[in-house]
């Protein structure tokens, strides 16, 4: 699988989160071979749920994992500090983000940790989020704790 | 309440933790007044998620909160970078800490930042985590993702 087409995969999750109604972030974890581990996006709205972004909730449905050095997790924004720290916990080996100009949250830190940290600058990623939080300031602002 | 008392919370939750067969690291989410907003502990084992940890709990259970300065995090263990990143990202004002002998993640990090770290090294919590440790390093290893 190319960066673009993991990309695609957390992009189709923010969009069902957008349709939900709720905060359109998406994420996946993959396995160093391509292989999907688990897909999962922002439930803040639709299950009245602080404790799940997108990263959260892929990583709860990649399951129980014996090391994650090899896996990528790719996600449609920049991973605010809770997700960044996830990935650093769990040595997470690389992060694929959609894009940073929205929203910066941890991934130069990681990157000095170690971690392999791609940003992609995709236009559909900074379209959903921008038009979103220009709808909806209130969710936005809640969700990362401002 | 104490600060004793905010911590006897976060034990009786990490008790709880033990007695289902679980990773025994409790958490409480206060409030400036001494409310408890929720309470936690880790779920890896009983609910095969490792995505919950103790903090990640006791958040979650404190349900959508409007602005996070004011509470106070209340843990049996230092939490791990996952859940200082949570810390970080929400503007928790505060976090206490029953002990770091056994395990120090994010608390340096936080107090850098901002946060009001107090650790109160005491003994329930690191004797219930040593003698966890001791014996399930297996389950140990794998919630810190080592």
């Amino acid at each position: 699988m190319t960066p673009g087409q993991m990309l695609d995969v957390a992009v189709e999750e923010a969009r069902k989160g957008l349709a939900e109604g709720g905060i359109p972030i998406g994420a996946a974890l993959f396995g160093s071979d391509g292989t999907l581990l688990g897909a999962g996006h922002n439930r803040r709205v639709q299950n009245d749920d602080p404790s799940v972004h997108a990263e959260t909730d892929a990583f709860r449905a990649a399951g129980r994992q014996r090391g994650y050095r090899s896996t990528i997790m790719v996600t449609t924004l920049s991973p605010c500090w809770y997700c960044s720290g996830l990935v650093r916990q769990f040595n997470i080996g690389a992060v694929l983000i959609g894009e940073s100009r929205t929203f910066t949250g941890g991934h130069d830190w990681l990157a000095e940790h170690g971690v392999a940290v791609t940003v992609l600058d995709d236009e559909r990623c900074v379209e959903m989020m921008q038009n979103f939080i220009a709808e909806r300031p209130d969710l936005w602002a809640e969700d990362i704790g401002e």
